[in-house]
Parts: C-alpha cells; sequence; structure tokens
C-alpha cells in the first residue's frame, strides 16, 4: 500500500524559484479527475488540515495568496494558491493540470533481515532507506531472523512517512510485509540486477555492470549472525549475485545502507551518463 | 589521541582459526618493548581487567588456556594464552612477538559540520564512520555550525570506542578537536583526494579517478543549511571536488554516511584490483 493513501498534506521546503510543495493524498489527482470541490473561479480546490496544515501555517507561516506545489507521493505535481486559512484548515486553489511525474533511474527495491536489530537500529535503517531513495523495504524473514514485530511495523511505516516528508520524494517508499527467502526466490529470479550481502565476496563496486537498461534491482541483506551457508545458495542459484562490505564487519544496519548508497549513486552516475548521451 | 590509549581489554569475535582476540592498550606492545610482568614461563604476561574482563569470563566464558588475540587499536597484534583466572582480572601470555599490521588501502578523514544535529544524529554518524572503516572524523565549524557541545565530544569519544570493539578495528578511529573552514583549508590543499558534498554538483562515482595511488583522502559535508557559498567557493579553490548526493536530499548524517560508503567500497574495489596487478 502506497503511503500516499495515509499522507495529509506536507510542506515540501523551498525549492525555489516555484515557492513551497505540499504533500496531500488527493490534491495532486483532485484537478484531472475534477474532485474536490469547485471555488468560485471554476477552479478545483483543495482543504489542508492536520498536521501538515499545522506545520504550513506555524511553522512555515504560509498565507493568503502564497504559491505552493501539491504532490501525492505517487508521482502526481500539481502548482496552487492559497486562497484561505481559517481555524480547521486552509483551502488551495489549484493553478493547473496535475502532473504525473514519472519514476527517474533505477529503482532499488531492500530486502533485509532486520527484525531483530534493536536499540532503534531497524528505525533508522528504514528512514534511510527512504532517504536515499529505495523504492520499497521489506522485512526479509530468515531462520536466523523469523520474525519482525506487528507494532514494530506499524512504528516504521510512520517513520518512513516522516522521512519521505523530510527529504521530500516525489515518490513514496513502500514498506511491503515481511517475506520468506522462499518467497524471495522467485523475485530473484526476474531480476538481472540482484545483489546479497555476503563478506568475503568481491566488492561491490567491482562487480557492478559496464552499461545497464535495467529499471529496478534488488539488494539483500542478511540478520544478525548472517545467512546460512544454505539461505546463500538458495539465493546465488537464483541469481543474485554476492557482494563484499569492504574492510571491515558492518552491523546489519550498516551494511544495508552503506551498499545502498552505493547502489544509488551508481544509478545516479549511470542515470546522468544516459541523459548526456541523449 | 588515539583511542587506543583509553582501551581496556576487548574480545574480538571468533576469527577463525585463530581464536579470539583482545584489545589491550599495552599488550601488543608489551613483548617487543618487554613490557608487561614476567611469567616463570619467562614470557610476558599482560593483565585483563575491568569491562573486557566481564565480557571475557561471563559473556564469552573463555577459561584457562583458551587462546586469545591482543592488538592495540594501533595496529598491534600478538597471540597469547589465557594463564590464570580470578577476582579482579585474568594473566594472558603472549606466544609471540608482536606484529605490526599496516593499515591497508586509502586512510578516509571524514570533516563534517555535525555540532548542530539533534536526536542522536551526531551520535550515529560517528559510530558508522567507524563502523565504516573512516581513519578519522574531525567536527567542522561553519558559519551555520559553529559549536560542538564538550559534552558531546566526550560521548561520541565512547561511542568511537563501543563501535571500534564491536566492528573489530585493528585500527582505532580518531575523533579530532573541531576545526574552522580556514584551518581545513592547507589540509585539502596538500590532499590529491578531497571531495566536498554538494548538491547539484555532479554523482560522486562520476568524479572518481580511474586510477590512484594516494594513500589518504578527505570528505568534507557541511552543515544543516549547508555551507554558505563564500564557505564552498573557499573548499574548491583549495582543491576539493564538489560532488552530488543522489536524487534525493540528505540529512548531514545521511550524506556522510552515503559519500563515506561508496569511497570505502571504491577504494576496498581499488585496492582488490591493485592486488590482484602485484
Amino acid at each position: 500500500m502506497s503511503p500516499a493513501a495515509t499522507f495529509s498534506a506536507l510542506l515540501r521546503g523551498l525549492p525555489p524559484p516555484r515557492g513551497r510543495r505540499l504533500l496531500v493524498a488527493a490534491a495532486a489527482r483532485a484537478h484531472s479527475t475534477a474532485g474536490g470541490s469547485r471555488a468560485r473561479g471554476g477552479l478545483p480546490q483543495v482543504r489542508i488540515q492536520g498536521d501538515e496544515f499545522w506545520h504550513m501555517t506555524r511553522v512555515l507561516r504560509l498565507g493568503i495568496n502564497d504559491r505552493v506545489e501539491l504532490f501525492d507521493g505517487a508521482g502526481g505535481l500539481v502548482e496552487g494558491s492559497i486562497q484561505k486559512v481559517d481555524k480547521g484548515g486552509s483551502d488551495v486553489k489549484l493553478l493547473e493540470d496535475a502532473r504525473l511525474i514519472a519514476p527517474d533511474g533505477i529503482q532499488w527495491h531492500v530486502y533485509a533481515a532486520f527484525g531483530t536489530l534493536k536499540g532503534g537500529r531497524a528505525d533508522w535503517l528504514v528512514e534511510k532507506c527512504t532517504e536515499l531513495g529505495a523504492c520499497s523495504v521489506t522485512p526479509l524473514l530468515t531462520e536466523r531472523c523469523h520474525t519482525v514485530a506487528e507494532n514494530r511495523v506499524d512504528r516504521l511505516q510512520r517513520l518512513v512517512l516522516a522521512a519521505v516528508k523530510q527529504c521530500q520524494r516525489i515518490h513514496g517508499m513502500l514498506l511491503n510485509p515481511p517475506i520468506q527467502i522462499a518467497d524471495l526466490q522467485p523475485v530473484v529470479s526476474q531480476s538481472k540486477l540482484a545483489f546479497v550481502a555476503s563478506a568475503e565476496s568481491p566488492p561491490l563496486l567491482s562487480t557492478l555492470p559496464k552499461s545497464c537498461n535495467e529499471e529496478s534491482g534488488l539488494l539483500i541483506v542478511g540478520p544478525e549472525g548472517d545467512f546460512t551457508e544454505e539461505e546463500v545458495n538458495v539465493l546465488k542459484a537464483s541469481g543474485a549475485v554476492p557482494v563484499g562490505l569492504g574492510p571491515c564487519r558492518l552491523r546489519v544496519e550498516t551494511a544495508t545502507i552503506s551498499l545502498l548508497s552505493a547502489l544509488m549513486l551508481w544509478s545516479d552516475a549511470h542515470r546522468q551518463e544516459t541523459l548526456k548521451c541523449r
């Protein structure tokens, strides 16, 4: 389920010269679908309420006629202008048709066995994956990490939302339900770009292909105490490429962020190369 | 000051087939310098006490005749055997001359303006830099981040020690006193491998040199609210290469870990290439 479905509104900083951006579940869709209420001008209007209204008026002190961009965390983007601010919320008039922004570059899906991590380590694994731009994070269930607390998943969902707001992702990040290695196997088989963190393996950057036309890739990281040999073999047999973690022994969350960072920077470099070639 | 100076003893996991490793400030030096007390066998002996003694005996249940490796966080390494365990500590007999292990690969020095970070973000910036294998971390003082609390520095020093223990670094990580941009300038000028995090810049992985013989490099990351234009220009003028952070807007600590991860993985790949060529 897309976080967008749970979004209220969010200030998206000050991307000059366009003014502020607000994350509103229905907003960007309102216009094109002729949803939202019709204001006097005949233009559709969106009501901003709750946390985002508070943040927008109290923290950023936005008021009448301030320009904002509304986006829905699913790629929808539309410009609007604040028409009215009252006790309960504010009305934003949409000034254009909603644009749908397509995801750019390789979409990375993270499968990490973080169910057993303590001391907020799972929290920041998920938060940082969101900030770094992962497309989805899925808790991986393994022999040495066979559970994720339900309340933790709810908590993580809130963290994802907060991180999406903080780093202003036009596309939200999916936090999927936990998955077993056995169920991951077919996913890996179908992916041409799948890496599994494994100590003593060749460094990630030596294993990355010179050129790549894939639209998505997988990063798989084992639990504290690592995968069993059998689990690693299952993943390798499905086509996952084992990659090293550099000179140091890394915690689960550090390995995940470290490899994801390198992969994101690699795809970003690759994307910009491709743009140049066009 | 090297963390080694503050080290007591540390179990270094179970690097097979050598048995356990202990981090002992003086231990690895004891033999070569003929320091440490002489046991009946005429072999030098080292006394393990405090936290590490507790961890060693209670958590890992090591006892008489168990083999351990002692290292001092400064590259010194020596094998020993537990001779005696009493209430206050245990004696380890050294079985060989201490070896001095030279640092391997490019040594990365991190300069990050994390003084203003809240919610434990500075803590994990330093912890993760230690885990990832940074050679040193230096708080950077800038116009928008002009201070670091003293008590925070003490706390960070403890975190570095804990992380060194956790990830079993033979060489400790230095946490330097804060430095002003002006004082960083000459350091940058002297380095052939200096990168400064800067949004909208070319991706890091496109700016990395194809080959590199440098023994050390610098990573510079600005504060919340970023460097001032003047500060960036000063760093660029000194020879720092501006590098992008990928598609997302990253927090200070995330940018630091992201770029350091990529640099560590890059130097690791580079190091292994070099080894192959020998």
